[in-house]
C-alpha cells in the first residue's frame, strides 16, 4: 500500500458507496431492501465466509441464480474473498451447468433454490460444497466476520469467469480482471450518466458479462438497483412508471416490452442500453416515442460486454427520425474507456472506410479479457496480431464508424443469447439416425435469429423433427434447440466439407445484412 | 502493445473524441472554433514539433498562457511529444515565473504574448527556446507532421508538473502521471455527469491542477470547451445564458459572480464545481436560487485537484435549504475514483468521528501525486505513514464525512477552546452587508488568543462592528465571536485566495511565537 497507488478494483466502489450513501437503498428485490451499508457488510461477510470454507486465492466460486440481491452482493463478496465469481447462465440444461461447474474447478456453488433442477447433475460433482440461497446462505453469512477485505495484491487478478458459447462446441471461460471490471464499470456509467439519483432496473441477467459490468457500476455510484427475477413486461412497465431511470436489454426484450398492453409514453426520460444484437431502426423509433432513449452498445463476453457505442453528437438530434434511427443502429466507435476497434481483412490489414468492404471486427484495450480459462491455444488464436478477433463481420463507414453485417464464426445470436451451431450439430449427431447435419441461423422477427437444422439421415433410418428436437433438449438449453428441421443432401466442397454458407445464403436471400 | 492492455493515458480521450465527434466544436475561443478533428491534428503536430526541437522523454515544456485554445491543446500535445506540461500560474510575478521555468528545467517555453511582462526574467534563462503563441507557434505546428503519438511505454510516466502557490518557502513542482490524470479526468466527469451534450465554461484557469483535470476530461467526452481569458462576471453570465452547462470556480469567483448586476435566475440547471476553499452555506443558497447547483469538491494540487466531494444522496433534496447548504459545504467523502481520505491526530491515529476533534486531513489513492519534482525529502515528508499529508485541519462527522475547519496554523486557541476561523467566517458571510471576510487569531493577555474579523462590505452596504458581532452571537457560542472588526480590502494571493497569514503577521508583529 502506498500513498499514490491503489490497485484498481470494483471493491473500491462498494467501499465508497457504503461510506458516501450508507442509508440509501442499494438493492430492492421484491419486498426486501438493502442499504449500501448492509450490502457492503453482507459482501464482506461473504468474502470472509468463503475464506473460512477454504476457498483460496483466484479459485472460482460458481453461482447459479436468477437476478437476486444475493447475486449482486456476490459480485463484491466473492472477490472480497480473493476468489473469482463464475455466474452461470440460468437457461442452460443440466449437462451444460455440470460442464461449467466442473471446468471452472469450483469447490463452492451458490445455488438459487428455484434452479435446483438445472443444477441437478452438477450436484453430483465430487467435493462440491453447495450453499442454497435462503437459510443456508444466511447462516453462512452469520458465521463470518464483517471485516472489510484485504486489497487484491494486483489489479490484474481475476475477478470473474464468464462462460461463452464458443465456435468449438464447448463453452469457454472468459476471465475478467479487477482492472478491466473497474474500467468497464465506468464505461457504462459515463455513457449513461448514471449517478446516485438514478434507479437501475435489472432486466438484463446479471450472469451476462456480469450485467455488462453494471453489477459493479450501479452500486459504485450510489444508484439503487431494482431487481427483477425475469424481465416480465408488466413488471418492467410498473417499475418504469414508478421512476426507474436506467436499464439494459437485448432487442428481443424490448420488442416484447414495447408491444405490451401496458406500453405508453413515460413522464420521464429512461436511458436504455441496448446490446446483444443490433436494434432495428423501427425499435429505436418506437423507444423514442415512449420516452425510452436507446444507447446502442456492441460487444461480446470477451470485451466485458460493451466494446463500442453509437456515440451521439447532440447535433444529430436535429436529423429526421429515420436517419437518427439508422445512425443509432450502427455499432459506432469504442466506448469512452474502451481502447481501439477496427475491421481487418483476412491478411490483418484494415479494410477501406467505404461502408461496403467487409472484414472482421477486432478490438484491443483494457476491457478485453485476460484470456480463456485453461485454454492457452484458444487465447492465442483469438489474440493473433495483438488484437482480439470477434468473429463478427462489419464494414467501416467513411466517418470511421463500424456497422455489423455478418458473422464469420458459427454463432447464432437469439434473444441476446449466443448459440454455437457446432454445439447443436454435435448434439444432433449423437442421434443414431443422423448421418450428418448442419445448423445455421435464420432470421426471426422476434428473436432476431433462430437455429435451423439441415439433416442427412442414415440410409434406411428415420427420425421426425419432433424426435430430433426433443433429443436436443435433453442435452442443451431450450433456446439452443432448432425451431425447424429440414431433411436434405448437404452441399459439400470437393474435399467433402459441408458448405454451411450455401445454406445460410438461401435462408437470408434478399436481405442486406446477415445478422438480425 | 497487447490485445488486453493499454497504458492509461488522457491521450486516449482525444484520440477517441476525434474519431467519435470529428466535426463537433471542441473549443470556442472568442471568434475562433476548433473541431475535435482539428484539435487532435494540432495536438499531434505540437507533439511532433517538440520532438523535432529536441525535447526528450519526460522533459518539461513550460507554458505561460491565459486560458486559450492553445493551452487546452498543449494538455494533449505536450504529452504526445512524450514530455510533461508545466502550465504556470499567470498571476505570478516575474521572479516567480523565472524560478519555476528554471526549476522544472524546461528548454521550451510556450508564451502567451499578453504575458510578455510576467515572463520577462525567465526569457533571460540560458538555452531557453521561447515560442510565442500566434505566428511563431502556428509556424512551428505547420512544420510538423500530423502523425498520432507513440503511446507512453508506461502509464506511470509524468504528464504534467504543477507548481504549488507556496504560501511559505519556494514553490514545489507536483508531478502528475498519465494514469492519475486519466482517472482524475473521469472523477470529474462522473461527479458532474458531463457528456457530449454539455458545454463547459472555462472560468477556472487551466493552470490550476490542469483545470482540476477537466482540461483532459471535457475534450474526452466530446463536450465543447468555451474559453474565457479571465472570469469576468459579465462574460460569464453571457455564456451561461447562451447555454453553458458546466463550470468550475473558487468561492471568491462565485461571490463576485453572484453579486454582479447581471445575476438573475437561469432557465437551465448549471452544474458548478466549487473548490479551492470551503464555500459558505450562504454562497450555496444563493447559487441554488440562480439555478447554479454547486458540487463542492475539496482537494489540493497534490491530489490532482479534487480529492473529496460532498456526495449528495438525492433524499437530501428534501431537507430545508439551510440544512442542505450546511451539508453541501462539508468536504465529504473521496471522489468516486479517488482512494481513501481520513483525519489523523499528531500520532497518525484516526480522530474520533465526533464532529469536533480536529486532526490533519490525509489522502491516499491513484489521484495522489507521484511526488515533488527533484525533492525527495519533501515527498517523503508529505507521504509519511503511507498517506499524503494535506496540512489542512478537519473533523470527521459521525457519518464519516470530513469537514475542514482550518489550516493548522489558523486554528485559534482561546481559553483552552479551539475556534475554527472558517466557522466564524461563514457566520459573518451570512450577513447581507458582508461581501467577503477573514478571521485570524490575535494575541490576548487574558484568553491567549482571540478572533479578529477583517471585513469587506458590499458596495453601498453598511454594518457596524457591534451589529456584526451581535449577528455572530445569534449563531455561535460567545467565545467564538470576534472581539473586534476591521474594514479592509482583503489581501489576496495571485490565485485569489485571501492571504490570512498577511493579516496574522501584522497582528503578531514583534512577537517570537504565533501562539499565545
Amino acid at each position: 500500500m502506498s500513498a499514490n497507488r491503489d490497485e484498481l478494483s470494483p471493491l473500491a466502489l462498494l467501499r465508497r458507496s457504503a461510506q458516501a450513501y450508507p442509508d440509501r437503498v442499494a438493492v430492492r428485490d421484491g419486498d426486501r431492501t438493502l442499504s449500501f451499508a448492509a450490502l457492503a457488510e453482507r459482501a464482506w461477510r461473504l468474502g470472509n465466509a468463503l475464506r473460512q470454507l477454504g476457498v483460496g486465492p483466484e479459485e472460482r466460486v460458481a453461482m447459479l441464480s436468477l437476478n437476486r440481491a444475493e447475486l449482486l452482493e456476490a459480485h463484491f463478496g466473492v472477490p472480497a474473498g480473493r476468489a473469482a465469481l463464475c455466474a452461470i447462465n440460468t437457461r442452460l440444461a443440466p449437462p451444460e451447468v455440470r460442464f461449467i461447474v466442473g471446468h471452472c474447478g469450483a469447490q463452492v456453488l451458490l445455488l438459487d433454490p428455484e434452479l435446483e433442477a438445472a443444477a441437478g447433475q452438477a450436484l453430483e460433482l465430487p467435493g462440491l460444497r453447495v450453499v442454497r440461497l435462503g437459510h443456508e446462505y444466511e447462516a453462512l453469512l452469520e458465521s463470518a466476520a464483517t471485516t472489510p477485505p484485504d486489497w487484491p495484491d494486483s489489479e490484474d487478478r481475476p475477478i470473474s469467469v464468464d462462460y461463452t458459447s464458443g465456435t468449438t462446441g464447448t463453452p469457454k471461460g472468459v476471465v475478467y480482471t479487477h482492472r478491466g471490471a473497474y474500467l468497464g464499470a465506468f464505461a457504462g456509467l459515463v455513457e449513461t450518466h448514471l449517478g446516485p439519483e438514478g434507479t437501475y432496473l435489472w432486466t438484463l441477467p446479471m450472469f451476462h458479462c456480469n450485467g455488462w459490468c453494471f453489477s459493479w457500476g450501479v452500486a459504485g455510484v450510489g444508484a439503487t438497483s431494482v431487481v427483477l427475477r425475469r424481465p416480465e413486461p408488466a413488471a418492467v412497465w410498473r417499475e418504469l412508471r414508478a421512476g426507474a431511470t436506467h436499464l439494459c436489454a437485448a432487442p428481443t426484450v424490448l420488442i416484447t416490452l414495447f408491444a405490451h398492453a401496458d406500453a405508453a409514453p413515460l413522464d420521464h426520460i429512461v436511458t436504455c442500453v441496448v446490446g446483444g444484437a443490433p436494434p432495428s431502426p423501427t425499435l429505436i423509433e418506437r423507444g423514442e416515442a415512449l420516452g425510452i432513449r436507446l444507447t446502442h452498445l456492441y460487444g461480446l463476453t470477451e470485451t466485458y460486454g460493451p466494446a463500442s457505442v453509437a456515440a451521439w453528437p447532440p447535433e444529430w438530434d436535429a436529423l429526421p427520425a429515420e436517419e437518427r434511427a439508422v445512425r443509432r443502429a450502427r455499432q459506432g466507435v469504442p466506448t469512452v474507456l474502451g481502447g481501439e476497434i477496427d475491421v481487418w481483412d483476412a491478411e490483418g490489414a484494415p479494410v477501406p472506410r467505404d461502408g461496403s468492404t467487409m472484414g472482421e471486427v477486432v478490438v484491443r484495450g483494457n476491457t478485453v479479457m485476460a484470456g480463456y480459462l485453461d485454454d492457452a491455444e484458444a487465447t492465442s488464436e483469438a489474440f493473433r496480431g495483438g488484437w482480439f478477433h470477434s468473429g463478427d463481420a462489419a464494414v467501416v463507414h467513411p466517418d470511421g464508424r463500424i456497422e455489423l453485417r455478418d458473422r464469420f464464426k458459427d454463432v447464432i445470436v437469439s434473444g441476446g443469447e449466443n448459440i454455437s451451431t457446432i454445439e447443436v450439430e454435435q448434439a444432433l449427431a449423437r442421434h443414431p439416425a443422423v448421418l450428418d447435419c448442419a445448423v445455421v441461423g435464420v432470421p426471426h422477427d422476434h428473436w432476431g435469429e433462430r437455429p435451423k437444422a439441415f439433416v442427412e439421415l442414415r440410409p434406411g433410418a428415420e427420425a421426425t423433427a419432433e424426435e430430433l428436437t426433443a433429443f436436443c433438449r435433453e442435452q442443451l438449453a431450450g433456446f439452443k434447440c432448432p425451431d425447424s428441421v429440414e431433411y436434405v443432401s448437404l452441399p459439400r466442397t470437393a474435399t467433402g466439407k459441408v458448405q454451411k454458407f450455401v445454406l445460410r445464403e438461401r435462408e437470408w436471400a434478399g436481405r442486406e445484412r446477415r445478422v438480425n
